[in-house]
């Protein structure tokens, strides 16, 4: 058996807590991955949560509540009294009591502050000061420092001393008095070193950082390129004001997506810096993100009334035109916001540059001819047979097949702009310095359809008439 | 100063080159971060890469190597004979070297194997035996273990003497002479211990692990979650097979939302496993991965075509019909797609769950009739504006604002059933068990078409007639 089979374990929890016995669960619970006490303490009354929460050390409900999401911290903090928050709050990981911090109203924030130590007041003001969206938002104050003049054995011995348990050890930052970063070192090669040896002959001088400053989603790229496990990041002083890890960069990651895939389906952030949960978000402000773009389609809607408005007289002699419009609209709205997406997606990934245009466009011509014959022959099928079995009326010099290949044609052709659009777009947004997400795929279906129109119209006036 | 200005650094090395002072560019480049080596080595012809990473120690070059791409690897590969080759494969990291030897042709493989040392290639065989996408197919076999009944100094010891600098030691996996896993410490741990504690007395026992066929998007969740520096990977036997770190747990978020995104728009990946770059992908390959849905939805079109084709008459005696068909389809697509993707990516989040179905879609519903409202309101503008500027021609029992009003109602009911059928398909499809990204976009275009004709017809129907 590798560990206690984890239906086992729920059968022992379950069972304690329903025994009320405390204690023993406690002795459980501090046997197993934080995330999980947390998941527990999560179900329980608010009562004994807070007895249960009392029989871990100082040092554990630190890291426990440190977990614990936003709504779940802020009923503690209205559970307990000022004092007891406070203690656990000066043992929680520095910026996300930092971030707790900034949610409290000022009432709050002045009715916590008596019951901090200086330090730890001063820590958390000071990381409060930073932009949410930079690496000073993001950072926490969890490091362990060594000086270049110390020897393996005194750095060990330093950081035995000042490592509590919250603070990221594997990386040890060489400062001065100062506190200038002079570089860093690791704990695996203090390790490896002769006990003799000073850390300025191992320290690596030549370091990947941060400023406090810096875009968080530029120090997530940073993490992501260099392996690293945490990144330094210095203020306009080169002082060492704190350290963002790796699994922050995961959160900044999968935050970036997320935008990058509703500013690509038209949905516009309430906020850059503030992320919403789906449940937390109202209706109203669900309805802000998404109104933008879809009432300035609706708006754009008037260029395809127009084009069709120019084809009137087309469309009233030859109703069969009119039966193909919606067919012209999927088809270039799909092709083309496929085409974005790759192109959007390869550019993200770093997989091709802005001065490749032509290549991209090349290579995206030669598909789109592919696709196009594959959809103009389905779309010379769908004529057949629908216009067959439905007996629609032709005018006299028009056979039903030559129809058909007409408007197989203007498909084909249409599939062929829309892919070469969708895959333009981004490049031309790029070229103008913006985000290639914005060539949102709600804008490319509107200006796919006003182009797919005047070649479906173009097309059939010229064999048609 | 906090480290050589970049410019100057990059001047430095481009006259070391131009001078062709290898001794002293590599002098420069052992004090840099490993992947700018690479980068600057990619820039050198080939007779000066081989000469100036000769200057390098076999272990610096097995680092160097690991982070050079695939073809880099390759190129490599035919320069150097077998036996020079070997040396560095040897000291390459254990999942990069195994991939690569993958990707070797048997007749290559052959030739490499005499020069590598029995543990090698027992660890290159081994790892190559796993597929791809499984924990076995991304882990590492750089490890460092400990038994139970060791001291903390004793475990010291043993880390310094196993540790070559490829190991990730910061996780120490305590094993039985079986290699079974039976919990694990860390470096920090160890260090803060007393020096004569038993290794039993501080290891962890009930930790996260992954087994060597686990799906590796379920490894990377789980480094995610539980904010691992790496997670143990074990066999059927529980025996520590190897480990997946961090950076990997990224690539693979990456390359997992990639795919998200491609299945959403109807892409469908060539190959689950190999992910291939936009410019490595052939013409034809692209074709492929696009093709599939493209066709299937132009056949779909038929749908379209038959609703169409029932409602002729109306359409004939009521040209202005026509008109507005292709915004009913826009709309439609945008708001479906929009609302699909918004609980696509809440549910990837886990901000939502399956059972809150009824809350999702109240809320939906509630943001669908206020978009409703406004598209109706800049519809009911539309239709105005282009039919004056136009003069459409009407029947004589109907006027153009009623007309106008008509249309609006039908594209606000649109706007209220398509997001409904966005937020809904999702979720049907995770009910029946599939991935909810599968309920792809080009799918809710063409069903929202459907259902958009049909209710503009009825609208149309029962107003006008």
């Amino acid at each position: 058996m590798v560990n206690i089979d984890k239906e086992q374990k729920n059968l022992i929890i379950d069972g304690l807590i329903r025994a009320q016995e405390w204690e023993a669960l406690v002795a459980v619970l501090k046997k197993m991955p934080v995330i999980e006490v947390v998941e527990i303490l999560y179900e329980l009354e608010d009562d004994v949560l807070v007895e249960v929460l009392s029989l871990f050390s100082l040092e554990e409900q630190g890291y426990i509540v440190s977990d614990f999401d936003r709504e779940q911290q802020k009923k503690l903090f209205n559970l307990l009294d000022r004092k007891s928050f406070g203690k656990i709050f000066t043992n929680m990981a520095s910026d996300v009591r930092a971030d707790f911090y900034q949610e409290l109203d000022q009432e709050e924030q002045i009715q916590l502050l008596p019951f901090l130590d200086k330090k730890t007041r001063e820590d958390v003001t000071h990381l409060s000061s930073y932009e949410p969206e930079t690496a000073g938002g993001i950072m926490s104050t969890d490091f362990a420092t060594l000086f270049e003049n110390m020897t393996a054995q005194q750095a060990i011995e330093k950081v035995r001393k000042d490592a509590p348990s919250k603070k990221m050890i594997y990386y040890l930052y060489v400062v001065d008095v100062q506190m200038k970063l002079k570089g860093f070192t690791t704990l695996k090669d203090l390790i490896l070193a002769d006990p003799e040896t000073l850390v300025s002959e191992f320290v690596y001088n030549d370091y990947i950082f941060a400023y406090v400053d810096e875009d968080r989603e530029s120090v997530a790229a940073k993490i992501e390129k260099y392996d690293l496990v945490a990144i330094p990041v210095i203020n306009q002083l080169n002082q060492l004001a704190g350290i963002v890890s790796h699994d922050e960069a995961i959160d900044v990651i999968r935050a970036e997506q997320t935008e990058d895939m509703e500013k690509f389906m038209g949905i516009v952030p309430v906020s850059e810096a503030v992320e919403l949960n789906y449940v937390e978000t109202s209706p109203s402000q669900h309805f802000r993100k998404r109104v933008v773009w879809a009432a300035a389609l609706a708006i754009l809607g008037l260029l395809t009334g127009i084009i069709i408005h120019r084809f009137e007289s087309a469309l009233e002699s030859l109703v069969i035109l009119a039966f193909y419009m919606p067919m012209v609209a999927d088809t270039g709205g799909n092709t083309g916001s496929q085409a974005a997406t790759i192109v959007i997606r390869a550019m993200a990934l770093g997989q091709i540059k802005l001065r490749q245009w032509s290549k991209i466009l090349f290579k995206e011509a030669r598909i789109s001819v592919l696709l196009g014959v594959v959809i103009g022959v389905i779309t010379f099928g769908n004529v057949l047979v629908l216009s067959s079995v439905f007996n629609v009326p032709l005018p006299e010099h028009l056979s039903l097949s030559f129809v058909g290949v007409g408007i197989a044609i203007a498909l084909s052709l249409q599939v062929i702009s829309s892919t070469l659009i969708g895959a333009s777009l981004p490049l031309i947004v790029k070229r103008l310095g913006g985000d290639p997400a914005v060539a949102a795929s709600p804008a490319i279906t509107t200006l796919v359809d006003a182009t797919g129109l005047l070649i479906y119209f173009s097309v059939a006036t010229l064999l048609f008439f």
